[in-house]
């Protein structure tokens, strides 16, 4: 079932507006919140960051958050979703095509889920990536579905036969194809600040939070390509890979190529996070 | 009537799925095309530019330029149009939710007219533009459907009282929100190169083509904001505009706020190029 507008119906019912602005323009907004044992994981963050996205490209939101959380519900109950991901996105709606917004403005919410399992294997091994320039627009603080600069990044990595692209402006690396990146330099907890170059990304947020507590030194600040095949350690981080090692660069071992120590601190810190949570 | 895939079909009949990567992650392309007279202008300019902009992407096309071609002239005996724009899109089409391509592509390909006037009132009196930083990706040479950057930069217009936004990158002016930008310094018509920070207009083209016709000195070169603001004269191109002048940026008057002489040559000599194109 889907969540349509504020309704869950049959798949086949939703009908999608070939002049939806999302699929001419994308003009919209999404999230992605992950499930666990039927529970929302920091979703009030997540609504928190779709308001922010929409009134930075000022679409007005159809529903209030408390609404659009409680429909997230009904859509997991309805779905009997265990774990996984529920997507959602917000686009401004149909409309004669013009660039500019339309005077009246009927925005568009589809959401579904999807079961995923947590990608244990992974974050044991840890996983390789390509550095790609940067050539994405400078709104990346937007979470919009203007997304092709990730995709051809995401496909650059597939090509190239490992699992995610980093980004790097010049010298400075921003972030991963839909990841955030961070380091460890002299035992330093260390990742891009939260400018208009980067997606502020949710688990981010909640890993600097966690390494605090768990008294790692945390650094917001860019850091160079140099920093990166260098460090101590490298880890991403997204809603779905959680906290994922970085094991190798361009072919080029992070140290020895194995998951570091104050990694694994982290990932256990925020399994922990995540059964505290149910 | 709409064309879908290579079929002519009631618009309610057209379905676009919530997850077609146009959709989600405006992985896609498009064309506006201009109809005079019940004929397409530059037709195979527009397929050629369609084709460069999917190889790009490596988006497969789902027909060849010629059957495409031969659809949208069907396209337009259908709906009887006489004077309009047929607007194509191709997408990556829909697939499960990942941002690398998916493994087998089913393009989505839309395409349906409208009728519009060729805008002589304000060719005559000219129109007002603002200027706005440059904030797209690095491949606006790509004519994609992550369109949000031109799309805030034509609402900045609107919400300024006029009908452009001018960008630029630093000092640089690179081109309108959906037009190309020329200005006429010393007597030559300047306008930026065709690199990746500008798209490649078909009505810049013919613009380039007949100006040297005309005997007009021309310089594909990057200007500043500055030589905007100083210059003799000032138009931008795009396929429904045609050639527009400028005589006002930022509620700075360009001259004398006036078209200006060389302009309304090219306006002329523009005019009798769709004259001999029907």
């Amino acid at each position: 079932m889907i969540l349509f507008q504020d309704q869950i119906i049959e798949r086949e019912e939703v009908l999608i507006d070939l002049e939806d602005r999302g699929y001419q323009f994308g003009d919209g907004i999404y999230e992605v919140i992950r499930i666990y044992d039927g529970k929302p994981f920091t979703l009030r963050e997540h609504l928190n960051r779709l308001e922010r996205s929409a009134d930075e490209i000022q679409l007005p939101l159809p529903f209030t958050l408390d609404e659009i959380a409680q429909h997230i519900i009904t859509l997991i109950q309805r779905n009997s979703l265990h774990n996984g991901q529920v997507y959602l996105q917000i686009t401004r709606g149909a409309a004669l095509r013009n660039h500019s917004f339309p005077n009246e403005v009927n925005p568009v919410l589809t959401a579904y889920t999807k079961e995923i399992d947590r990608p244990f294997e992974k974050q044991l091994t840890g996983i390789k990536a390509i550095l790609t320039e940067d050539i994405r627009w400078l709104r990346c603080d937007i979470k919009s579905l203007n997304l092709l600069g990730n995709v051809l990044g995401k496909q650059k990595a597939v090509d190239s036969g490992v699992d995610e692209a980093i980004f790097h402006r010049g010298e400075l690396v921003t972030e991963g194809s839909s990841t955030n990146v961070f380091i460890i330099k002299n035992g330093v907890l260390q990742t891009h600040p939260p400018t208009n170059l980067i997606l502020s990304g949710i688990t981010r947020n909640v890993v600097l939070k966690l390494a605090s507590e768990l008294g790692i030194e945390v650094k917001e600040e860019a850091f160079t390509i140099h920093d990166l095949k260098e460090a101590e350690e490298v880890f991403v981080t997204s809603t779905t890979q959680e906290v994922m090692p970085i094991i190798e660069v361009n072919s080029t071992a992070i140290q020895k190529g194995t998951p570091g120590e104050i990694t694994k601190k982290i990932q256990a810190a925020f399994s922990a996070e995540i059964t505290l949570s149910k």
